[in-house]
């Protein structure tokens, strides 16, 4: 297949939600013994897998995380806390299962896959990684002095993505986490969401893993020559191209696996400021692929808050997570698996023998709330 | 035992925070293969739970949930939107399995304690649940007329709850949920926080299940008039007279739940409005035992976030519910579940070959932000 094809047939195959779905949900849920929309958000969120899915969830959902690392050429203008060999050594801490995203993926009971998207150093045949080398490029370049990769390989990239979600929803997958490690990637997607946001660099800019003053300018200074060198932001440019010139390997396989899910009928939870970046470019790419989102939680790096307005998304968690790796998207699937577990399990008041509200029609509320 | 040793022994024994727990759980958690405090507060709360335990937490929580109902008098007053049959019809359903709370807590692994404090037209032995009726009351009186309960019953009662969390504690349990149910219970939370902390009671009243206006203004009415019938709030009534005054049968038993849990150790889950008063009383019973509080849920009702902040507890979740019977803090379990396990289960920087932030000083931040 052309390189490209898959990623146009994918867009092409993504459904509108299915609104009669969700319709029924409500109404399902409108029934069960509680006073009607006191579950609140847990409602809502039962109601958008329905439209997501196509249909009224009859079983708790099969999750899984997947945890998508790169390198980035632009660490080398020391934007990050870290350095850049952190990137492989925590790839092997994902396999190994004892990361934070491994220990958390295992409490909500869902599979992590690790996937190697372009990780300097590190060899085929991990056991444990799933290794997405597209033609043996490992790492971007140096965003601040041209294009961080070729647009070719963005399109490959999100195309290896596409076909990992391919394989999940096969395998009966109905909910993707979204996760992600790359030393220097914050950079990376302050300069994306900058570009696609047409926001002031300054606002998009935050400590990622524990910047100081000195080091948050220099990736601010890093973010204005990558954007400036790039030509962007320019309003005509697409967000391939906007992808290609400043985004990175692990960006555009999540972008795949989230246009993927999509287009099968998988939900996909959002994670921090960078997977959600991934996720805005999806919209950019296909605007429908939003409408299969749910953001699992609000990131402490400020330019999170601007994503997912721009996402129109409500975050379910705000525990001051600055992260990554997914772990907000596994702290976020509980509640999920309750929002369904709701209406498949609870009991309405006429199977439960349970009277409804008063008939002293003063009493009670009208809108929806009896 | 005469009525009131076993109260004041148990506020005689309940401990500080042990702060050298939560100190060494900071150290532990300082080693692990994250930048520094990028969990935000899950790194908080698992402090928080080694400072209530007094050691730190080498495995998963046992949790359980309590849910206790119990019947009010001021219902007939027309401050709910459901008939007062409907306490004992959802005691049935959350013995059955059918209920909210009886789903949310199976999703949340944990055992549920469906507790009968006093609901009327119940009879003793009912399958899957606990009676605890003190003196044969089923229900308190009207509290717009007088005392809905006299003080020695509200004693009792919160002994009763100390029972309970004394026998969870004998079994291993270290945590607990407060749940409650009982039609015209938002009345009496509304009066006793209104009392407790000086506040005008149309700040403390909102539409519970889901009252109308009019219903509201009834709802209003009757707080008032319970203030004034009972001489509230009066700034030399002790915490038991106004429980006794304007409480609950369950809102004197999670009192005494939440006091006996923190005398053995056991973190105290609260839920919404109306467990968030019983531990707002129980705190002033015994100031420390809010040191033993976990914060599950902001309830839409208004005077939740004014009760919450009277304790200085940050919820976890804000999923807009409005439904009590403990449905928030089953929810926000798997949470802590969350934060112990990366206590317990993650690897360290040093046994995961991981290395540390780049000895390039000046991109470190210092508090802790690596």
């Amino acid at each position: 297949m052309r390189r490209g094809e898959l990623l146009a047939r994918t867009i092409a195959s993504i459904p509108p939600p299915d609104l009669d779905a969700a319709a029924e949900t409500a109404r399902l849920l409108e029934a069960k013994t509680k006073p009607p929309g006191s579950l609140g958000r847990l409602e809502d969120l039962a109601c958008r897998v329905a439209a997501i899915r196509g249909s009224v969830p009859d079983g708790p959902l099969r999750p899984v995380i997947v945890v998508a690392a790169a390198d980035h050429g632009v660490a080398a203008r020391g934007v990050s806390a870290y350095p850049q060999e952190v990137t492989a050594q925590m790839l092997a801490a994902f396999a190994g299962g004892g990361a934070a995203i491994s220990v958390l993926a295992r409490e909500a009971g869902a599979r992590l896959v690790v996937v190697d998207a372009g990780v300097i150093g590190v060899s085929d045949g991990v056991k444990g990684v799933r290794a997405e080398i597209l033609d043996g490029i490992r790492g971007t370049d140096d965003l601040t002095l041209g294009p961080a990769m070729e647009r070719s390989t963005a399109i490959g990239s999100i195309e290896r993505g596409i076909a990992l979600a391919d394989e999940l929803a096969d395998e009966g997958i109905q909910l993707v986490g979204l996760g992600e490690m790359g030393i220097g990637n914050t950079t990376s997607a302050s300069a994306l969401s900058s570009a696609l946001l047409s926001e002031d660099p300054e606002r998009m800019c935050g400590p990622g893993t524990g910047l100081n003053a000195e080091g948050l300018v220099r990736k601010l200074d890093a973010v204005r020559k990558g954007l400036a060198a790039n030509g962007l932001p320019d309003a005509d440019a697409d967000p391939i191209e906007v992808l290609a010139a400043v985004g990175g390997l692990e960006i555009a396989f999540l972008v795949g696996v989230s246009l993927g899910a999509s287009a099968r009928g998988i939900a996909v939870m959002l994670d921090g400021f960078i997977a959600s970046t991934a996720a805005l470019l999806a919209t950019r790419i296909h605007a429908g692929s939003g409408d299969s989102m749910i953001a699992a939680t609000l990131s402490t790096e400020p330019a999170h808050a601007y994503v997912l307005e721009a996402l129109r998304l409500e975050p379910l968690l705000d525990l001051r997570l600055r992260l990554g790796e997914g772990t907000g998207a596994a702290l976020a699937l509980p509640i999920v698996r309750a929002a369904v577990a709701i209406l498949t399990d609870m009991a309405t008041f006429d199977s439960a023998g349970v009277s409804g509200p008063s008939a002293r029609a003063d009493a009670i509320a009208e809108v929806g709330d009896a």
